[in-house]
């Protein structure tokens, strides 16, 4: 059982409220961990005998407690319970609430001509937001690492031209205020899911956070990490599924649709899917587009390249604008089947019209 | 490279054939296996050098020669190489061709009645197909391990007064053609997959075959156990997802649909999902289920109980009548905004008319 | 909780066992299903409150009674419960009780001259059983499926002249009683692991039974299909440890030699490694045998092939002779440090000695 | 095809270099990619046709470059090729050159006289340094994340007075100074693997570096990660296998020993072994322990605490110290079986003797 103390609690309430913690634990027969370094205004008790629900409901009545946690439900900021599902908006964007956005892009962010001309493409296509690499995640220290922060001033330049939200990944804590300034929304990549320095730090940023699901990442795990970025501040979190590591070589990664409606039961975050990563061949996207767009994905993170075989970086993955044009119509039509829609760019905050 | 020879051909004229291939062979420097005992009537040709496809264009022109198969296209009866997507029609389902069906019922078969009661339910809901077990295969030898024949004799019987076809599964080589006279389709399940004395029988015994994909099988081995009960005589053969083993116990199996699109590269067979053991929890299966419609599956394999709590085996995965009915609408709802359609169920063979 | 009733039990016996068992569990408001169709001389009570492992007890005072089984002790015939570590002993191989040995063979019996020179070698390089397919499992059904019942033939007549005993697989039930016939120890392969028909079968052969662990089977899994063959009759069982699917390309399987320690908690049985499938790789093969031999394994099936490079299957992962002789010695040298040995071909039993 | 430019080159060596590659490229078709931002002295050529082996041998005579990258080889400072296994020595501690050692210690640092007491049982049991975590990486934000600085101060400390060498774990890029302060060996864990940003600072920081495989990671993306260290300026890594994600409740994590000799073919580097992360099991560790000295380890990270059941993490996966005594001198059993030995305390540097 964790027992979280108020944030807001200055020194002496948070001892007094430690010395009622220790006094209740102890005439229970609890051991009481915490509060020290290590901890975070939060306490563990270990449960040795009798009614732990029962226990938990009492604490939850002291003054100093925000939350206590138990196995069954593990998490508090990201937890569905009692919470309307949520709606997150960056510019024409919608995310959640009955409404599903597009997020196109491509892997890396090359240079301003091209990415201008793709983004005008795509928002034509039906895509509320823009991604792009600045900063690439890469296997080898010998490929391209991203155009750093340059390709942030691409991003910024070509969303004030284009009226797109800027999504894009942040890899190193101290890049995250560098990064918050230029783009509309922190990308966290499915390698950094466990990186709580960086969490923290882009839960703190003032940005939406859009998180992948790390590659062998449990459902529990993942919402833990999400956790990290809300404990930091951060309310507005994009989960993303992206594929899993497995075993078959016929395709990169296993897309995980289950995860959509499984993170649901537990969260009131919104959901996406990323089908290029999820399956690193473009013919494949289309489909996975529309099965999640069935499953109950809010939203879709899509690599799209103006000539997809000539991509500084996963080249097989991209589709063209116009097979994103198409699989985004597809997807839509499945969207209004089961009774949602795709957010209509036209419904855009001013602040982000075409400039 | 395999040489396959037609099966028609008889001794002598297969032992010509087999003098030209070792000569055209050694003429090439390549090592020829086969034709003895271990071989089925076809070749292994160890390539040296030169231009393997080449060599493959020149062979297949040898009347005796029905394929020649490479890395490349290393199936020939599943293959879809130059073939229409097949339609399998059973009673009044149809899986593929534009069409989609759900076979729905019981993990296993209980008593006469209450599978009669309930497939009564299932036809009105939408379903085209019954299932049901009346051979289980189980982790455990003291789990309920079926009725047996007498099961099978349920289902037959159960048939014939709702006039839905039956699918049930066989275990046992020596079983097939007991099963055979009272199902319409015989399922091969995950476990035996890899079980070719099964799968040789199996498609010998004239009944169309639903094949479930291995729990941990890749698409390429997926498809060569089709080949082997294609290569028996089986020509109407339904693939059938059914999830993934994997490492998070919040789901018991990892659906993979994106085998459906894969998969429908590859071949020109229909491509079924089991939403229930591919997610092992009933309330996720209406969520998936809509997402194999989306992701292009030509049907549906769903377990069904009139009172899931109290299902001999696989409780907490079976949806009850009112769910399943629901979740069917639902996915065809998705199939129409995807250009496709549920079979109708009154588009009947007579033959399949209940009594 | 299962209850096992001794398969001693005559009709009457059955019956009024049943009926004691029906009125014990109805006061304790237990629900009992079981003893019908399906059901083998076993019953599964539901139990709803109330001290599991106490009423357990009680049960196992019944005399009709063989064994309860509860979540904690799930299997019966297997179990290590108060069982000293199982020896078993084929000709002059030892399999537990401090000493390992060596099977050792090709992939696919090819011929009796090869054979026999073959068996030679590894006679005199330490190996104390031959194996060698004559039945193979293979993915594409136009791969190369053994020599049948001619490559038994040569299989029994080169362990009559060697003396070592052989090993060899059953794919198909139906041929369980030609291969028990020829062979001295029956293999299940791990593909066949979940096959309950061909279990029940090689169970009831009268021969020791080498049962390979599924590829992707957990360990609970691979004691209840143990349990499935002790079930039918046999007690002589070995499990083997053969590498699980995994997702790296760089090699073939993932030997999971913790698997070792962890099953001999569990069971009396003796566990052998095969590190040729468990790696795919000769190269990898010496120090996984030594490290198996450190891990506790009771014996190694190894591929040996005379020139490795023309193996009719599998040819990269076998060592010739004189690698097999120098991996043995190291594995040997090992042993010894763990306080165990490999048993000595000269204890063999006269009906091995070779002719 | 990859080529690396010496990182010594001033600014016009580089641009001649680049200069006389561009021209080189284009008289062979290639296409050049590298240079500008996001490459790091590096160039990638994208090969069209022709013999890319012998196209890397002309290159690496030009003066201007360190090293030709190709498929077959694609790493540089980390690979194997010509170079005799490394020996790593930190005060009493050597890994490789035919000898290996024991890091010990507890999951967490908690105080400085428990650590002390255990630190000096540990080294008379023969551990040669000494390992606890002041930084932690936690699933949950409310899980006890170390006691951080103080937690390096008493690291250090209980170093000064055991002579024991310490390794600890570094999670941030901005601790990394701080930490190589106090320790001798900078761990990277297992869910930092694909930090390229920590892998980078790491490298830089004048210290070896163990690096941990992560959870799913293949060889080859381990190998690049060692890369990124090393091209950062340390030539001292162990690498260290610690189990992967997998499927079977029954054990935390799937140990691949296999890792150990399959790396050792491609890396000069010493490879270690974490039986404790990589069973999750007291239990298992012990044999786990022996089997990878048999398989070829140069090292053992294993937990050990004084009163595991106490510890504030990972409490089952802990030795207590008479059990790692036992199991270290099975392990050092079988080294010697194998030709190799434990580095013995007393051969130690100096500089750490005990005060």
């Amino acid at each position: 059982m964790i027992v979280l103390l108020r944030r807001s609690l200055d020194g002496p309430e948070l001892r007094a409220a430690a010395a009622r913690l220790t006094t209740w634990a102890e005439e229970r027969g609890a051991r009481l961990r915490g509060f020290g370094p290590g901890w975070d205004a939060c306490a563990e008790l270990e449960w040795c005998d009798g009614d732990e629900e029962a226990g938990a409901a009492e604490l939850r009545r002291d003054p100093a407690v925000e939350a206590v946690l138990t196995a069954r439900r593990p998490c508090h900021h990201v937890a569905a319970a009692g919470r309307e599902p949520l709606q997150v908006a960056v510019g024409p964007a919608r995310f959640g609430g009955g409404q599903a956005s597009a997020i196109a892009g491509p892997c890396s962010v090359e240079d301003l001509d091209s990415l201008l001309a793709l983004a005008r493409r795509l928002r034509k296509a039906g895509a509320t937001a823009l991604r792009g690499g600045a900063y690439k995640p890469r296997t080898s220290p010998y490929s391209f690492q991203g155009l750093g922060e340059p390709g942030l001033e691409i991003l910024a330049e070509v969303s004030r031209r284009t009226g797109l939200p800027v999504v894009t990944e942040v890899l190193d804590p101290r890049d995250v205020a560098r990064v918050a300034e230029h783009a509309d929304v922190l990308q966290i990549g499915s390698r950094s899911m466990a990186s709580t320095a960086l969490l923290k730090e882009a839960g703190a940023a003032g940005r939406p956070v859009l998180l992948k699901r790390g590659m062998s990442a449990t459902l529990s795990e993942f919402l833990f990490a999400a956790e990290y970025v809300a404990r930091s501040g951060c309310e507005e979190i994009l989960l993303c599924e992206r594929g899993l590591r497995h075993f078959d070589p016929a395709v990169r990664n296993l897309l995980d649709l289950t995860a959509v409606p499984a993170l649901k039961r537990e969260t009131h975050l919104p959901v996406l899917v990323d089908p290029s990563h999820g399956t690193g061949d473009a013919a494949l996207v289309p489909a996975m587009m529309a099965a999640a767009a069935a499953a109950g994905a809010d939203g879709f993170l899509v690599e799209v390249h103006p000539r997809p075989a000539c991509a500084l970086s996963d080249p097989e993955q991209a589709l063209d604008p116009a097979a994103f044009a198409a699989a985004l119509h597809r997807a839509a039509s499945v969207l209004v089947a089961c009774g949602r829609r795709l957010a209509r760019p036209e419904a855009a905050d001013p602040a982000f019209a075409p400039s």
